[in-house]
Formats: structure tokens, C-alpha cells, sequence
């Protein structure tokens, strides 16, 4: 049965409520999630390491004497690296060598501090220091991705980070070995197997056995999120995900079967992803949909894919490339391939996406897994203003100023005209004192 | 009468209690509070305008007919500019400058785009663009302060922000001229005389007359912060902002009345606002504290001063200086003052702070308005994890890859492997399509 993906077209009279229709997803908060997140927040912040216990044993069926039982020892994190397959073990360690090559760029680019000296001979600057303590969220469950332990780690101990705490949750206490392994590869400091609302509630307040953290970064469930969002403030947190997204712009050059599968390893995350083709040559829509049509079957998570293609998904026909790279503009996708034989002719139109797959061997399975920059992306549109996962979330910057006595009479003045304006006389006093008299 | 502000020191056996006294600030949430902003932000979605209108004339006594009576125009902001004296109009145009020149500095030390090829040949790299539209919230009523405007709308200016809506309240229609002429200095794009939770709702979804923004910056009352927390998601927000902190180090070579007029600075900003003194010399603080008793029933603002130094201020005599950075590091305050004869010794200590001027000339006040960094900076011990208001806010990133044929080959088994570990083929097969048969 074809899958009944829709198929729109920019020169439609009813486009534009068409694509809203495709846009809209709505992360309505769930009233009765936000009063039991409230709830376990408030009793991890009054009983500490008791309420993580109990409400481990309540959410994840993982009911343990002690919280020792829910520390994963560095043996332990090694035991699992040892037993996974050698294909695997090289695998994790390619990609992590590759992901901290790429962010020890990012540090060398925009991660360090920098002063100078004006005419005045007053010095500025700003002086970059990595945070104190991190901690990592790693979802456990149906969605448990080593690669995501590798993804949020590694900028950090790039960035200098002096103790990385990973969670994971382990439900009924089944362990995820190449997460195991992958936290040993990533060198975490410290990793729990505890998830939800009260894992967020530890690492943001701290408890006898869990150290409060300064960030937390990560994915997770709707509890996760609420409770992220909730202790947003008392600790930084990195980003509030939603679905997964994928952008393709295609010109039409690239085997319709690749692009079919791009958009189906989008799909098959889960039913509410979303995949989107955008293309100026109908026929290619008409090519890369036969060829989903052929690939399906085959597919494991063909269920979750079809699914997620007929409740989100869309084949765009558009009148032309500057056309789509508009409408990419106004998605501000999460991932955007631009799958073209001329792909750095499109690439300056592009003004929000959290990364950009230029041409058509550059499928975004390569940047999750191993190509270097961060998987951690903004989505829902949320590039618009945000940014992926890197280096800088696990900095922080302090401005540096040292004015001279010369500089003090140059700026005193102003800064006491503004100040007396301001009705803030105290201020202007405190720049007048430095002035010679 | 003596200013009852707390003497502390480090070595008493209640220092630690009495010192997590001084830090104890909670911004609870009032559920009042709460509701009423849920309310007004669900109002604004649902009626827009109308809805911006009528909580305007409700909060800010401020009853006008249409949205066009709530715009300033470009001709009120000049003539504002033009009817300040030319004092003035010196001190704001000569902080301007300095702070788009600090702001470009910044840009160049950590706002542009970068790329490399790895050894495959795969491009590597990193767009920064800026946002499209953001809007800053600029105070009204007893705390306007139009340095906050240059504070804001310059590093939008200098980070290539296309279009920069300013909203400020004008509670009973009374508008605040240096306000005015600072958005003209600034070159805001349009300004709006809303505030509350209103105007950030305006701004997070867009009404008739005021558009969407990407980004909300500017500090405000309960209901702003309140509001900003909500809406951060559907836009992005700088941060929460907490009642104002000073710390100052000092090794007692400053002369103690500019100490003392530093600490009154921080104080006068209202009742919650905290400034701290740590010395290691006990009678340097007894000269201080001397100092202020002098000084304060020359300053208009004494009782907020006095409130706020007796509510929350402190004197710490620390056995070194060493211990006082160690403090100063668990605070993490906003403005941090090294007031030392060698504060090149101490800075590298020095972990965790918004701001940090050096040495005795460098009164906070130079750099709250015209050193050039920005004065807009993490409050409430948030300098652990975030950094002053900059150029970067008004920015974002976008991943960049280019994987060539040869490339593909050498990450496509990587990507693949850890791919079906994680249960996910159409990932794996993605990479797999561009291995060569």
C-alpha cells in the first residue's frame, strides 16, 4: 500500500493553510505531567536521596537498597566497553575521536578569552572559564543512543568541564551496554541510572550522593522536559527538545532512493517526526515517493516510519530552489539537507537550520553518528534562535575591565551625566571619587 | 545612626550558617502572580491587539483608542533626543560609541563563521547568522533606565539583527525623554509604549501591529520575568533576571570612601539589591563601614540604601586573600570589584562572575555605562553557568558538512554500526546507500 505521504504544491490557492497545517505541532503542556513534576521536585528538594530511591522504585520498577546500588562504578562503565563486539568498539572511539576533534575547533574559534587596551589605556575583555559541574541526561528505554552520551560529553570536556555526571535511567533495571560503553569512551565522571523528573531534581539541587550540577544538557520525555523547564534558572539547562525534524531541498540530481531513505531515517524516530522533501521538479517528488513506495517493506520500523510520513510528512513542489531555500527559511529546520549537485549555490540563502548536509553524500545518518559536529540541535523552528549543542554551552564568559586613572577622567564625567539622569546618585558619586580634584 | 549592616567573619565557628543567611534569596514564585500572566498571555494570543489595548489601559493607565496612540514614531524618538541638554546628548552618543566598539570587538573575537577540510576531505564548519527580529523590554516607571537601552539594542545593532522592536511601559502616559533619545541613539527599528506581561506576549506571538520576534532580551518586574519563562520555547529569552549584587574584594588599599560609595551604588538600586565587602584586613572594614556612616545622609536614595544594606549587605573579614576569591567563586556575583593595589594577582583566581573590574579606578559604575561591556549580566549566582548579554545572544549557529564520495566511504561503516546498535536502520542504510557497490 503506498504510503500516503501528502504532496503539496507552492502555486496552489490553498498552499499556504496547507503548509500551516503540516507546520503545526503544538507541545501543549500537560496539566496533570506538570502537578506530578512539581510534586517530585518539591520531594527530592525536602528528602534528598530517599525520594530518588522511592521514586526510582516507583517510575522505573528499579527498586534497590541504597544509592549505592544506583551508581554505576568506572569498572562497570569498562566491563561493558570490553564485551561489546570490536566492530563496535572501533566504531564508538572513530566517532568520538572525530566529534572532539571537531569541537576542539569550535573551542580554538569562538571558546577563548581575549583583551586588549583602548586609547585610554583602560583594558577590556571577556575571559572564558568552563562550568564547574555538568550534568548529562541520557534517555534509557526504547530510545537510548549511545551516541547521544558521546554527543553531550565530549563538548563539555573539551570545553574543560571538571566533572561530567551522566543519568540514565535503566527501567526494571535493564541496562543499554553500548551506552555503558560509550559513557567509558566519553570518560563521564560520575553515571546514575536514574531518569525522569527526580533525576533532573538530584543533579539540580544536589543530595548527600548526587552532586548538584551548574548545567544540565540532554533529551528526554515530556516529565524530563517539563521538569528542565521548571528548574531553569536555579541551574542552566541547554534547550527544551521537540520531535525530530529533516529538511530535504533537492534539485533532482541525487538517486531518488537516497533521499527516501533520508527522509525515512527521520520517520523512523518516532510517529510525530517529521520529514519534509522540498523540490522545484515534480517528477522527482513523483520518483523519490515510488521509491519510499519500494523501500518500505524492508524497512524494521516500518510502522513507526509510515506512520510519522502520513501524520507529518510532505512532498513540496515548488515553482523554483530560491523558492524552497525561502520556505527551508521559514521552518528553520532542525536538519536540512541540501541534496544538490550545486549545493554551495543554495547554502548562503540558508539562514536557520541547526546543521546544514551539503550534497548528496552527506546523509544526516553521517553527522549523527560520526562526521563531528554536534546531533544535539534546536527544533520546532527553534533555530530561528538557537543554536546545537557545542563547546560554548559548557562556558561561560566574565567581562573584563580595567580603567586607568587616566581613563577614569575621560569616562567619569559621562558616566555621572548618565547616572544623575538616571536619579542614581550614589553611581554618579562613585565615578566622580575617582576623578582628580 | 549607624548603618547596621552585618560584620562576618571566617573564622568565627558560625560563619558558615550565618554566611548562607546573607546568601538566602529565593525568588518564589507567587501563584498569583503566575495565574494572572497566564491569563494575560492567554488573552493576547486569542484577541491580540484588542488584547494589548485593554490590558494597557488596565495596568498602566494608559487608555488609548487604537495601536497606532501606543507607537512612538522615529519623529518623537528625535525629538526627544533633540530636547535633552547637550550634556546629555554628549553622554549618551560617547557611551554608544564605546559600547558598539566593545560589542565589535566581540563579534570578531567570537561571532564569525568558520569551515576546514579533515583529511577526507569532508568540510567541516560553522555559520553564524544573526537573528531576524528581536525585541528588548526596556523598564518603566521608577527604575527607566536608558543605559539599559544602549545595553540591549547595540550588540542586536552590532550582531546584524534585521529589525529591533523595543517595548517600553509608560505608566499613566508618562514617558521618560532619556528613554526615548537613548532608543534614537540606539537606532531601534519601532518602539511600543507597552510593558507587563502584555507587551511580552505581543511579542512572542505577533499581533496586527506588533510583529513576532525570534528573541526577547531586557530585564522587568515579577510579571515580566514570569512571562519571559513562559514563552521561552516559542522564542528565545536572555535570561531571569534577580535583584542586583556587588562584590568587592579588597586588599585595603583603596581609599575607603570610593569602597563605600561602590557598595551604596549597588544598594540604592532597591531594598532586595546586595553588596558585599570581603577584606582581610578587619580594620580596613571598620573604615568602610566608617565611611558609609559618613556618607549616607548626603545621599537622596539613603533609605533604600540603608534598607538594603541592613537587609542584606555584608563585611566579611576573610584570613587571606586567597579565601576571599575562594567566596567570591561560591557566590558568583554579578559585579565582582577587585579593588587591590594587584589585581592581576587575584584575577586568575577568579572563576565565576558576571562583570570584573580591576583595580580602584575601576568603579562598577564606569562599566554599568560607558566602559563598554555590557551592563545587562546573570544575577543570583547564575554566573556559573551564563554569561553578560553580548553579541552571541543575537546570533545563532548552524552546523556545517560537506561529506565527499570518498568521505562517505570512510564514515558510512561508523555511522552504520553504531546505527543498528542503536536500532535504527533506515539511519544505517542511508549511509549505506552511498558506499560504492
Amino acid at each position: 500500500m503506498s504510503i500516503a505521504v501528502r504532496h503539496l504544491d507552492t502555486s496552489s490557492a490553498t498552499f499556504e493553510a496547507d503548509f500551516q497545517r503540516v507546520l503545526h505541532w503544538s507541545a501543549e503542556t500537560d496539566a496533570e505531567i506538570e502537578t506530578r513534576v512539581a510534586d517530585i521536585l518539591a520531594d527530592v528538594k525536602a528528602r534528598g536521596d530517599a525520594a530518588v530511591l522511592a521514586n526510582t522504585a516507583r517510575f522505573d520498577r528499579l527498586d534497590v537498597a541504597d544509592m549505592a546500588a544506583l551508581e554505576l562504578t568506572r569498572d562497570e562503565l569498562k566491563a561493558a566497553f570490553d564485551a561489546i563486539t570490536p566492530a563496535q568498539r572501533h566504531a564508538l572511539e572513530t566517532a568520538a575521536r572525530r566529534v572532539r576533534s571537531y569541537h576542539e575547533r569550535q573551542l580554538q574559534a569562538c571558546g577563548l578569552s581575549w583583551r586588549y587596551h583602548d586609547e585610554d589605556g583602560t583594558l577590556l575583555g571577556q575571559k572564558v572559564t568552563p562550568l564547574d559541574r555538568v550534568g548529562i541526561y541520557v534517555p534509557g528505554g526504547k530510545a537510548a543512543y549511545p551516541s547521544s552520551v558521546l554527543m553531550n560529553a565530549l563538548p563539555a570536556h573539551v570545553a574543560g568541564v571538571g566533572e561530567i555526571i551522566m543519568v540514565v535511567p535503566t527501567p526494571g533495571g535493564e541496562r543499554n551496554p553500548l551506552v555503558l560503553a560509550a559513557a567509558y569512551v566519553a570518560g563521564v565522571s560520575r553515571a546514575f541510572t536514574i531518569g525522569g523528573a527526580q533525576a533532573i531534581a538530584a543533579l539540580a539541587y544536589g543530595t548527600d550522593r548526587i552532586p548538584r550540577v551548574d548545567k544540565i544538557t540532554g533529551p528526554g520525555n515530556a516529565y524530563v522536559a517539563s521538569a528542565k523547564r521548571r528548574v531553569f534558572g536555579q541551574v542552566g539547562i541547554d534547550m527544551i527538545a521537540g520531535p525530530s525534524e529533516i529538511l530535504v531541498l533537492a534539485d533532482g540530481t541525487t538517486p531518488p532512493d537516497w533521499v527516501a531513505m533520508d527522509l525515512f531515517s527521520q520517520a523512523e524516530h518516532d510517529e510525530l517526526a517529521q520529514s519534509i522533501l522540498l523540490c522545484p521538479d515534480v517528477a522527482y517528488l513523483d520518483a523519490v515517493h515510488a521509491a519510499m513506495d519500494r523501500l518500505i517493506d524492508a524497512m524494521p520500523r516500518r510502522q513507526v516510519i509510515r506512520a510519522s510520513l502520513e501524520g507529518r510528512g510532505a512532498l513540496i513542489h515548488t515553482r523554483s530552489m530560491e523558492e524552497a531555500c525561502e520556505i527551508s527559511n521559514r521552518i528553520a529546520p532542525e536538519h536540512l539537507e541540501v541534496s544538490s549537485a550545486d549545493p554551495h549555490r543554495w547554502e548562503p540563502l540558508l539562514r536557520h537550520a541547526g546543521a546544514i548536509f551539503l550534497g548528496a553524500y552527506t546523509s544526516e545518518s553521517l553527522g549523527d553518528y560520526c562526521a563531528g559536529p554536534n546531533h544535539v540541535l534546536p527544533t520546532s523552528g527553534t533555530a530561528r534562535f538557537s543554536s546545537p549543542l557545542g563547546v560554548y554551552d559548557f562556558q561561560k564568559r566574565s567581562s573584563l575591565i580595567e580603567v586607568s586613572q587616566a581613563g577614569a577622567q575621560q569616562l567619569g564625567p559621562i558616566a555621572a551625566e548618565l547616572a544623575y539622569g538616571e536619579g542614581l546618585q550614589a553611581h554618579a558619586q562613585a565615578a566622580e571619587f575617582r576623578l582628580q580634584r
